[in-house]
C-alpha cells in the first residue's frame, strides 16, 4: 500500500526547514527574508497505473477483507502459521495457556449469575416463539457450548433472545397454528433455525458481514421499541389469564382482542401478575440506579418463579383460575435432525422466517459483541462472530434448540459479574444442565403470569426513547427512520416495519447523493485556504472568479442537478456582479476535492458545462481532482478537452496561475 | 444565500496584498521580506444558526425548486409579473412576438419532412403495440398540437415512439389478447395513457422530475439494446409473412416461434420485405456519413411506403402471400374519453402499465429536450417539460391516441431540417390530419412487411455499441449495470430487466457508500498542500503524525467499514515505524474535507476512535469538517468531548500547532 514510499527522514524535532516556516514564530523574519520561490505550479498526477484485474483485485479486497486478516500470518515460521490458523478458526484455543485460577472463580460467579437468569428467561422466551418451554431451555444448553469453542467475544452470553422469538413466533403461527398443529410447527421452528444459521454463517464464510451494517442505528431504535411494545401487550394474555387470544401482532388485533375477552380476566392472575411485575420492574429500577447491586435483578426473576411456584403449590386449592407450565419432560436435548424439513408446501416460510431472525439475532449479538469488547479494549471479527453464531444455530437446529444468538440484557449482566472467558457460558450450560437432569418436576406449578412478568421486564429496556429523542436533536431524518420502523412494526408488521425503515434509511443515502451541496468558497485573507463564504466571515470571494465546491460524487443521479445548480450559482453571481458595477466574471473554479467519485454521467456533465461555460466566453477549470475521478477523466478523454491548464492541485495554485496569465 | 456577504471590494485589477504573493513574481522578494505574520491557528466555525423549519425549508427547495423558478419574477411590475406567469406555464406565448417569415419558411419545410416520417411511423409503432394502425396516426396529430402549446422545446417532433410502443405491446398483451378482445385492449391501452399522462404531470407538479435521473444512461444503453433486438426480431413476422406468432417478448420464445412456424413462411414477403429493408438500412447509412442528406432518410420510408403500396396494388393478383393494411377509417381522432376504465379487474394492470411507459417515455422526451436545447444553447425546465408532456397524455387518451413523447429519431431530423420553434409540430400535425380526411383509403394495399421493415430501421439505431464499449472503458460496473438490463430485457422481460438495472445502478452507490475510499496524505515539500503518498511522489508523510482522508459521507452503512480502516492504517503505520526504528506514532489527524454528512453511528464512530486511540496514547484531531458535519457534532456533543485543540481548519495549521505545542 505505499507505505515505504515517499517519507521524509525522521530529523529527529522537527527541524525540516518547510515545517519552520509554519512552526517557530521566533524564526520567522529570517525565514521570510529568504526569497519567495517562484509561482510553482503542481501538476496534477494520475494514480499509478494499474491493471483492470489489479483494480478489482484492490476493489475486492477492500470489500471482503477490508481488516486484512491474514497480515497476522505475515513472516511467521509454518508452525507458527498453523497454531495462528488454529486459532484463528477456534479462539477457543487463546485463553488456555494464561488461564488463572482468579479467571476461573470470575467465571463461575459470572456463569451461575446467567444461569439464573437464563433459565426462567429461556422458558418465557420460548412461550413467545409459541414453542414448548422446554425448547428454551435446550436452547440455553447447546448452543452456548458450541459458541465458547468458536466464538471470540468474551463477555457474551449466549441463549434465546427476545426479538428472534418474537419474530419467529410471528412470521410462522400466520401461516401454520401451533395449537393444531404442534409438531408441523416445531419442524418449522427447527428448520427456520437450520436456515437461519446456515445463512448466518454463509454470511461469514462469504465476508459479506456488512450486509448487516444496513440495519442502522436508528433502524434498530424504532424497531425494538415498536417490538417491546408489542411483546409487552401480547403478555396481557399472561397477566390477566385470557385463554382465547389472538395470535397476530398488530397493535389494534391485540388491545382488541385484550378486551374483547373481558370475561376471561381472572382476578387471582392479576392479582398476582401485577404484584411480580411490580417487584420485577423495582429491582430492575435498583440495578440501573446502582450498576454495583447487578445481581439484584439478576437473581429476581429466578427468585419470583421460586416464589410464585411455591405460592401456588401452597394455594392451589384456592387459586383456581391460575394457569401453570404443567409437565416439563426431564433430560438432555434429543436429537431432531431429522425434524429438519427440507421439501413440501411450508418451506419457503421457513427459509423466510430463517433469514429474517437470522439476520435480526446475528445484528444484536454482533453488536453486543462489539459493545463489549470495545469496553474491554479487544477486537471482536465480525466475520468470524457471524461463522460462530451461525454454527451454533445449525448445530442447535439439530439439537431440539431454535435460534440463539448474543443477548443484550445477559451479556451485560454477564460483564457486570466479571465474566474473563468464555467459560461462563461453559458453566451456564453445566447448571442448565443440571436444571434439565433433575429440577424439571419442580416448574410443574409455576404459573404463566410470573413468565409474562419476565418477559415485560426484559423487554421494556428495549425502548430507548433517550437514543430517540438523540435522533430527533441530531439528525430529522434518522428519526423519521426511526419512527418508521416503530409505527411499521406497531401497526403493519415486524418483517414489512423492518424492510420500511431499510428503505428509509437506503432513501436517506440515495437523497443525500441526488441533492448534494454545492457551495461558493472565497479566500480566507492572508492565507490559501478557500473557505465556505456563507459560514467564514473571513473568506472572501476573488474577483472575476467563482470557485464552486461540489460536495458529493457526481452520479447518473445526481449530474442534472449540479449541471443546473451550478449554472444557477453563476447566474446569480453574474446577476450580482451586473447590479453592483463590478468586473465581470472570468473564470469558474470547480473544487474536487469532495467529489469522490464519478461515472460516465457525471463526466458528460463536466464536458458539458465546459462547453456551455466556453460559448459564454467563461473559463472552466477543475481542482484537485482525487485519483479515481482523475483515472476516469482521463480514460474518457476529456482531460484532453482540459488541457494542463484545465487542471490546478489546489484553488489557490489556480487562482494565482490564470490571473498570472490574463496579466501577461 | 449570502451571495452580498464577505466580499472583498473588486480593487480593479487585482492588487489586494493577498494575491500579489501569488501572483507577481518580480514582487515577491519584497512581499516577503515583510515580517511572516505569527503561526495563526484558524477557528472552525459552526454554520450560521438556523431554526429547523429554515433548514427544512432550506433542504425542500434544494429537493424540489433546484433551479429556483420564481427567480424570473423578482423585482418585477404586477402587470410584467402577469404576463411572466402566462408565459411559463403557456411557453408558446414566447414566440410570436418575434416570430419572422423566415422562421416559418424553416417550419413549413422541416414540419413537412418529419410528417412524411411520422406518417408511416405512427402505423408502424401502433402495430408494435398491437393497436391499429389508425391509432398511430391520430396519436401524431392531437398530442403534437398540445405540445406546440405547452411544451418548451424547439426541436421534440411529438408522436409515437418504439420504445413506450413496445412495452405497452408486451405488458398489455400479456392478460388481454388483441386479437380476441380488441375493443378491451384498446380501452386498456387508452386508460395506461391516461395514467401514463397523470403519471407525468403529477412528476412534474410536484417537482419530483428527479426521479427520471435514476434510470442512468448506463442502464438505459441496455434497456434499449436489449428492447431493438426484441423488436427487430418479432419484426420477422412482418418479414417472413408468418401468421401465428407468439406474443411473447423474450428471445427464446421469439426466435422458437420464428423457426416454428416455417411452414407459413413467404417467399414473396420475403423477397419484397428484404429489398425494402436493404434500400432502408442504405439510405440510413446514407444520411448518418454525411448529415446534410438527411432528408435521404427521412423522406424514403414514405417513398418505401408509397412503392411498396404500388408494387402490391399492380401485382395483386400474383403477389397472394402479401398481407396488406386494408380499410382505415377516414377522419379525425373520435373522442374516447367514455372508453376510460377506472374500475374493474385490470384496472392495476392499466396503472402498472401507465406509470412504465409514462416514466420510460418522459425519459427518452427529456433526454431528446436537452439534448437539442444543449445543442443550440437554450434550457429546457424538466418539470415544466414533464407537466407539457403529461397533459399532452392525458388529452390524447380522450381523443383516441396512446402514449406518446418526443422520439430521437424524429427530433434529429427536425433539428437537421432547421425547426425553429414548435410550429413545425403544427405544421407535421397539419399535415397528418389532410391524411386522416383524405388519404387513409390509399393505405389499403400497404404491405405489413414495410411496417416491420420501417420499424427494423428506426430500431437498429438504439443499439449504441460504441456506447457501450465507452461504459467498459471508463466504468466497469456501469458496464455491468448496462449488460444486465440488455440480458434482463432479452431474456426474461422488459419490466424486470428495467428494475434491475435500475437495481444494479442503486447497488453501485451504495456499495461506493459502503466500501469508500481512505488514504494517508503526505505534505508536498514547500507547501501546505497535502496530497495522496501514494499518487504524488512530492507528497511526503510527516513524522508522528498520520493525515487520513475520509471519502465519503461517514453513514451507518459504511462507520463500522471506516473505523476499522483507520484502525489498520494506523496499525500498519506503527507496525512500519517499528520496524524502521523510528518516532513513535503521536498523533492522527482526519481530514473531513471529503465527509460530506454524517448520521448519528457515524458520530459515534468518531467519539468511539477518539476513545480507543485516547488509550493508546494517540492524539485524534479532526481537520476541515464541513458545516453540516460541524452542526451534527456540535449538537450530539462531541465537540465538547473534542474540544478546541481537536479542530482545525486545514491539516497544515493542525501539524503546525501540535507540533509546536509538543515543543513547548
Amino acid at each position: 500500500m505505499g507505505i515505504n514510499s515517499n517519507r521524509v527522514e525522521d530529523m529527529s524535532g522537527h527541524e525540516a526547514p518547510q515545517e519552520t516556516t509554519a512552526t517557530a514564530t521566533t524564526t520567522s523574519v529570517i525565514v521570510s527574508a529568504m526569497p519567495m520561490p517562484p509561482l510553482e505550479v503542481h501538476k496534477v498526477c494520475l494514480p499509478p497505473a494499474r491493471t483492470t484485474v489489479q483494480k478489482l483485485r484492490q476493489r475486492l479486497s477492500e470489500i471482503f477483507f477490508p481488516d486484512d486478516p491474514l497480515h497476522r500470518f505475515k513472516d511467521q515460521t509454518l508452525f507458527r502459521k498453523l497454531v495462528l490458523g488454529l486459532q484463528f478458526f477456534i479462539p477457543a484455543l487463546h485463553w488456555p495457556p494464561n488461564y488463572s485460577l482468579k479467571q476461573l472463580k470470575s467465571d463461575v460467579v459470572s456463569g451461575l449469575t446467567i444461569a439464573s437468569l437464563a433459565i426462567p428467561q429461556g422458558i418465557s422466551y420460548a412461550k413467545l416463539a409459541n414453542l414448548p418451554p422446554i425448547i428454551g431451555l435446550y436452547s440455553s444448553f447447546v448452543p452456548p457450548l458450541v459458541y465458547s469453542v468458536l466464538g471470540s467475544s468474551r463477555h457474551l452470553a449466549v441463549g434465546p433472545v427476545s426479538i428472534a422469538s418474537l419474530v419467529m413466533g410471528t412470521m410462522l403461527s400466520e401461516a401454520v397454528s401451533y395449537t393444531n398443529e404442534p409438531i408441523l410447527y416445531l419442524k418449522l421452528a427447527l428448520t427456520a433455525t437450520f436456515f437461519a444459521g446456515l445463512f448466518q454463517a454463509s454470511l461469514g464464510f462469504l465476508r459479506l458481514g456488512f450486509v448487516i451494517d444496513f440495519l442502522s442505528k436508528a433502524t434498530l431504535v424504532g424497531f425494538m421499541a415498536g417490538a417491546a411494545v408489542i411483546v409487552s401487550l401480547q403478555q396481557l394474555k399472561g397477566l390477566l389469564g385470557i385463554v382465547h387470544f389472538t395470535s397476530k401482532m398488530q397493535l389494534v388485533p391485540v388491545l382488541s382482542s385484550t378486551f374483547h375477552h373481558k370475561d376471561e380476566w381472572s382476578w387471582q392472575t392479576i392479582v398476582m401478575g401485577a404484584s411480580f411485575l411490580v417487584l420485577l420492574l423495582t429491582t430492575r429500577q435498583i440495578s440501573m440506579r446502582r450498576p454495583k447491586l447487578f445481581w439484584i435483578s439478576a437473581i429476581a426473576p429466578l427468585a419470583s418463579v421460586v416464589l410464585s411456584t411455591v405460592l401456588v403449590l401452597c394455594l392451589k386449592s384456592k387459586l383456581h383460575g391460575i394457569k401453570t407450565i404443567g409437565h416439563l419432560p426431564k433430560g438432555v436435548n434429543p436429537t431432531t435432525s431429522d425434524m429438519l424439513y427440507f421439501h413440501g408446501p411450508h418451506l419457503a416460510l421457513a427459509v423466510k422466517t430463517g433469514i429474517i431472525t437470522g439476520i435480526l439475532s446475528l445484528t444484536e449479538g454482533i453488536a453486543v459483541g462489539r459493545t463489549f469488547a470495545a469496553l474491554k479494549n479487544y477486537q471482536v471479527d465480525g466475520n468470524k462472530e457471524m461463522m460462530a453464531i451461525g454454527l451454533m444455530n445449525m448445530a442447535g437446529s439439530c439439537t431440539s434448540c431454535y435460534v440463539t444468538t448474543g443477548s443484550f440484557s445477559r451479556s451485560a449482566i454477564n460483564y457486570n459479574a466479571g465474566a474473563q472467558t468464555v467459560v461462563s457460558n461453559v458453566i451456564m450450560a453445566a447448571s442448565v444442565l443440571v436444571t434439565l437432569l433433575f429440577l424439571m418436576p419442580l416448574f410443574y406449578y409455576t404459573p404463566n403470569l410470573i413468565l409474562a412478568a419476565i418477559i415485560i421486564t426484559a423487554v421494556i429496556g428495549l425502548i430507548d426513547y433517550q437514543a430517540a429523542f438523540k435522533l430527533w436533536k441530531v439528525d430529522k431524518l434518522d428519526f423519521l427512520a426511526c419512527l418508521c420502523s416503530f409505527l411499521g412494526v406497531l401497526f403493519i408488521s415486524v418483517p414489512l416495519g423492518l424492510a420500511i425503515a431499510v428503505g428509509v434509511s437506503i432513501f436517506k443515502i440515495l437523497l443525500n447523493v441526488t441533492r448534494p451541496n454545492t457551495i461558493v468558497l472565497g479566500k480566507i485573507a492572508g492565507t490559501e485556504i478557500y473557505q465556505n463564504v456563507s459560514r467564514y466571515r473571513e473568506a472572501a470571494r476573488v474577483p472575476s472568479f467563482l470557485v464552486i465546491a461540489v460536495e458529493a460524487p457526481i452520479y447518473f443521479a445526481n449530474s442534472i442537478y449540479i449541471q443546473e445548480r451550478i449554472l444557477r450559482w453563476i447566474r446569480e453571481e453574474e446577476e450580482w456582479l451586473a447590479s453592483n458595477n463590478r468586473n465581470n466574471l472570468k473564470c469558474v473554479i470547480l473544487d474536487m476535492t469532495a467529489v469522490t467519485a464519478i461515472d460516465t454521467s457525471g463526466i458528460d456533465t463536466i464536458s458539458e458545462l465546459r462547453r456551455m461555460l466556453e460559448q459564454r466566453s467563461l473559463k472552466l477549470v477543475l481542482a484537485n481532482p482525487v485519483g479515481s475521478v482523475m483515472e476516469k477523466l482521463h480514460e474518457s478523454k476529456i482531460l484532453e478537452l482540459f488541457g494542463l491548464e484545465g487542471l490546478y492541485l489546489t484553488v489557490g495554485e489556480a487562482v494565482a496561475d490564470i490571473s498570472s496569465s490574463w496579466k501577461a
